[in-house]
């Protein structure tokens, strides 16, 4: 008979699932570990995980029978089948009422939402758990999301909170929401990290073609950078990566292929915008440039027949930085203001109660997007929860003020001297439509009702008996055509 | 004993549907008129179509048994379960093996597909046709691009190609694919015209609020756009819009709410992009434009607290104009360049030989995206069936060579001024990244494979032993952690 002895079990040991089990084991619990190539169950117990309070199972049922109840058993596999796999082997290997499986892994939230009340029916507790962190984070503190079936939460607290990631003090992990809003907030998280990436290659770009800086020289902007508004990990990283020279002593940076994938959680996130109808332009763009990132070979030609300008620096260059250094953080706002507009309106589409300064807590440490600015953004959600967007309060007000004069001179130095920058420029675009009472939308409104007796609306300062407030209006803008309203056809 | 009299029916009488029978009428098709709600069919035989070779049906088996075999059935019904519904019904009424089924509504492409398979099984033809040209096209000619069950083609080729468009000559239709190839392509179509609306719409804006110009000036403008190679659809209905007054003797256009829909083809549009990796980013900012639109009253209330500079124009509004045009020229020329990359795309992912050439053809005339331009994207595709990208394209490279300066401007002095350019700015910078031979993705290569190990591949010309060419290579930027690679934790 096997005994009982673990706290928490970990199905899954490739470098995240074996990083959280030795950073549990740092915290006092003795972990289950598991593998479905069992061979790494034994290297790993006996390399990395030797001397800690780590067991190895060799079998599924091995692995069920030596948790403690109610099982607390977390999967670190593939998002997908592997997930559902597994879940069916542990229903098939002894797991009991009130037992809690964790899919810890990048699963896509409404996977977790059907697994969620799959195993409801079940008397099993699921809960979708965004991680991140890589294998840092996982290792040392990682930024938890967890969601799904809320009686689950006081028996995986204790876990959880331990291996998170602290800021202040505060554990980097709070209960999110039912269902699938765990994994959906760590998508949307995701999706912000597309976002700070890419602005970040814009910026380096600019810095390289635009004012010919060396790779050491970059890497000295960002160690600055790094010590003002925009300090965080990816800043952090960025600057490592620039001073990382290769033997030859050029930065490594130069010789990796410039060809990015996106197949994931920013392209989830991206779409998930657009079917809420909420403009959120930068993580689109962010897909979108990765996208053109991969045809690698086919820029390669077009490189060859389209002309563009040569970027000519003139003036002080501190002070193009310093524009510079403002244009990313105001762009960084903008995309953090568009990702919690999502989740609000998400919050709306499907009924989750979200927590917003707890979201902006658990990103502040642990996490891939982790920094200085979400501290800023836990405050003014803490200070006013019913905060209708992040561009109001006053804070983030003030500051994107002053970064504005700095922000357009990017953008417009970009555009003329041929150095894409498809997310600050998006930022801007996306600052000013949302600032503007009337927007040329007015037009398009009226080209549809011309083409496609699509009607429309009138200003409700302009109303009158002719043209009512809130009513469908058709206007024969030819003088030829029927009495005849679109109905099917609608563009 | 109904004598079968009709050479073409057509069920659903809203104003697409009533000007399709009208249109076929006038080409000398007797044409059989259903509609879900009956009084509609006497109403429409007794005013719009009196006198015309139509004849009204009471019920679905009276209309089945009026039609001509292989009977030829149209449905111009909601897309979604309306068409399904009618599928079923006409399958219940007697149709027969040979019949042919088509869905000329906006039905989504996938629906399509499934719909082709399921007749098939039961030996009817099915058809999904995009139809565009809203209520004048249906009547006086539209495009139309029909796909799905080729062995249909030769029995309906007459009646479409008579009712369809002319473009010198040409009729703007021609068999475009199998399964949901012509609903796909409706659908790019449609995308593109969210692109076109949202580039005329930044242009207007612009002028009005950059510029300063009454509604008069710009009607002026779009009139002689509409001379040159901005001629179309568009333009032409944009210069009326402008001179559009109402009562009180200004444009009725101002008075119009600036809040747009977007719940149809250019989200569907996008979200396919996204799906197949393609930088289609002018439509996504067309539709994310449409959506920060719909938010009107939030804008509203920050206008009132988000700040910006004022717009000060100085120096020739002649030559601006100028700029004005080739920006929108320019940008117009990338959109239709990442449509074709879209289309080339999905060609090969869901195994459909499109041909190019017609496609642009069929878009000459006829829809809402019509225009001169479109002849000169046929003439790039017959000339070089294999053109890699539109903008290979001699006439093209050159057109957009010599629209770059005043673009640049425009881009540039948009984010100076305040004003909104989503679509103006994320062409050029699609522009600017289409023709950049090392893009800075290796960065965010480097921070994904600092993070997670997520691995990167050298440039060919640094490969080297240690870095050989085509492997997904890992290095330990700082030092610490395993030998280990992210294998299940894809950001």
């Amino acid at each position: 008979m096997t005994r009982s002895i673990g706290d928490f079990g970990l199905i899954g040991l490739a470098v995240m699932g074996q990083n959280l089990i030795l950073n549990a084991a740092d915290h006092g619990f003795t972990v289950i570990a598991f593998n479905r190539t069992v061979a790494k169950v034994d290297r790993f117990t006996a390399n990395e995980a030797k001397g800690k309070s780590v067991v190895g199972a060799h079998s599924i049922e091995e692995f069920v029978q030596k948790l403690k109840k109610p099982r607390r058993m977390m999967l670190l596999v593939q998002a997908g089948k592997a997930v559902d796999d597994f879940i069916e082997q542990l229903l098939g290997a002894g797991i009991e009422q009130g037992d809690i499986i964790i899919d810890g892994g990048n699963s896509h939230y409404p996977d977790t939402t059907r697994r969620t009340k799959y195993l409801l029916s079940k008397g099993i507790r699921f809960v979708g758990a965004g991680v991140s962190g890589g294998e840092e984070g996982a290792r040392y503190g990682p930024s938890i999301m967890p969601g799904g079936n809320e009686e689950a939460w006081p028996y995986i607290k204790d876990v959880f909170q331990s291996i998170a990631a602290k800021s202040d003090g505060e554990p980097c992990c709070e209960w999110v929401g039912d269902e699938g809003a765990g994994h959906y907030v760590k998508m949307v998280h995701n999706g912000i990290e597309y976002g700070d990436m890419q602005l970040i290659s814009e910026a380096y770009d600019i810095m390289k073609r635009g004012l010919g800086l060396s790779g050491k020289e970059i890497g000295d902007v960002f160690a600055k950078w790094n010590k003002g508004v925009l300090d965080s990990f990816l800043i952090e990283i960025t600057r490592d990566i620039m001073y990382f020279n290769d033997d030859d002593g050029t930065p490594l940076v130069e010789k990796i292929l410039d060809a990015a994938g996106q197949k994931g959680t920013g392209k989830w996130t991206a779409i998930n915008a657009l079917d809420l109808g909420m403009p959120v332009t930068l993580i689109g763009e962010a897909v979108f440039a990765r996208c053109l990132s991969a045809i690698k070979a086919e820029r390669g030609r077009a490189a060859k027949v389209l002309d563009g300008p040569k970027p000519e620096f003139s003036g002080n260059k501190e002070e193009f930085i310093a524009n510079l250094e403002q244009a990313l953080y105001a762009s960084k706002i903008i995309s953090y203001a568009q990702g919690f507009m999502l989740i609000q309106q998400a919050g709306k589409e499907y009924s989750w109660k979200f927590n917003k300064p707890e979201i902006a807590l658990m990103w502040r440490g642990g996490c891939i997007i982790r920094s200085v600015f979400l501290k800023d953004i836990t405050h003014a959600f803490r200070q006013n929860p019913d905060l209708e967007n992040l561009l109001f309060d006053d804070f983030f007000n003030k500051a994107i003020h002053k970064a504005q004069p700095g922000w357009r001179d990017i953008v417009s130095k970009g555009a003329l001297w041929g150095i894409p920058t498809p997310a600050f420029s998006t930022a801007l675009s996306f600052y000013d439509g949302y600032r503007t009472k009337d927007l040329p939308a007015n037009l398009l409104q009226a080209q549809r009702d011309y083409f496609g007796a699509h009607t429309f609306r009138i200003k409700p300062e302009f109303a009158r008996e002719k043209y009512p407030e809130g009513q469908d209006i058709h206007v024969n803008w030819t003088g030829r055509g029927g009495n005849v309203s679109a109905s099917t056809y609608t563009a």
